[in-house]
């Protein structure tokens, strides 16, 4: 099981602070869609130049030109990029298609999906590497959570992994990790923890049954 | 009718170059998605400051975290900002409530929205300044073009607007503006033409009736 920090609402430069506080607990740093869309993806380039071993994931939500996207973001030095599971066919397969072909991983947001289930399967055979379920900032004001959605996605796959994110917390990840996802994103619970380093080692430590 | 310069393939200071160059006979100026992921918000405020009387779009497509997203675009200056036909009622609420405080507009972009005649309902029901049909590059791609989905939505709507966008180049603007949007989005057939400014002169001609 992987453990990714999702970092939202800093600038690049203190994402990289927070990002090297924790690298040392988590396998991947997600340069997340609000600081893409305030800095562009020379916020990726700099995560990816600061960082030893994490991988770093640009969650783009690509919605089009799924081809051109996700090269732009590996030319950055994204590990991982994010696309919409809402997203047309053509563009989930030429988005797999160009990840692939550079050797990285693609990304698949569950987020506003109707029908989880035939979703998850079609995605399961076209080749995502993760689909993941997203309860959203807006979803989550509305008191919901992203766990039945990771059960309802974990029974239909056969080869892609499945991660979980939305409001995931140190004092919530051992309800997640229980369901066995092979990775789970933790925003806020880490990122606006007093002790961010501290959270990090929290979530890692319950990831890894200790 | 209003006519849209959607810019989506240009680095910011190419892109106002040829905003410029074009503005007289355009509405409203784009900064397309792949400019937002590239070069961040600082590509939409750049636009701002450089054109007179056209007002700029930031082309977001913003899937959640709406509010937020909303409020940085309108800081950097946008005037129209867009959001996803296919994102949650409660993003798209918070989101046309976040432009309609600060005196801007909404545009949602229909793109790989299944049932375009349920989702235009609600959405005009909900107070989208726009609603704007868009066949998408990787559709393009597969020969799909944008019209029959614009009388659709025409026919149902009662306050928004309907924009339409996907490929119309000045060859076929006249066919779309027979159907009488209120604003038509023209990228790479002003773009990449020759003479972009002719280009656009033509299809304000033929937008006015000339």
């Amino acid at each position: 099981m992987k453990l990714q920090l999702a970092i939202d609402l800093l600038n690049k430069e203190e994402a990289v602070k927070l990002a090297q506080e924790v690298e040392d607990f988590v396998d991947i740093v997600e340069i997340g869609t609000p600081i893409v869309i305030n800095e562009g993806l020379p916020s990726v380039k700099l995560m990816r130049e600061s960082l030893n071993n994490a991988q770093v994931l640009a969650d783009l939500k690509i919605m089009d030109a799924a081809g051109y996207e996700v090269s732009q973001a590996v030319d950055f030095g994204a590990d991982i990029v994010t696309i919409l599971g809402v997203a047309e066919d053509s563009s989930i397969k030429s988005a797999i298609e160009e990840a692939h072909k550079n050797g990285k991983e693609l990304l698949v947001d569950m987020i506003a999906v109707q029908n989880l289930e035939k979703r998850a399967i079609e995605l399961d055979e076209m080749g995502a590497d993760y689909i993941a379920v997203h309860t959203g900032y807006d979803l989550q004001a509305e008191g919901q959570s992203p766990l039945e959605s990771l059960r309802t996605v974990k029974s239909v796959i056969k080869n892609s992994k499945v991660a979980v994110a939305g409001g995931i917390k140190p004092e919530t990840i051992k309800s997640v990790a229980d369901e066995n996802p092979d990775l789970i994103i933790v925003g806020g619970g880490i990122a606006n923890a007093e002790n961010p380093r501290e959270a990090a080692k929290y979530c890692r430590d319950v990831i890894d049954g200790k």
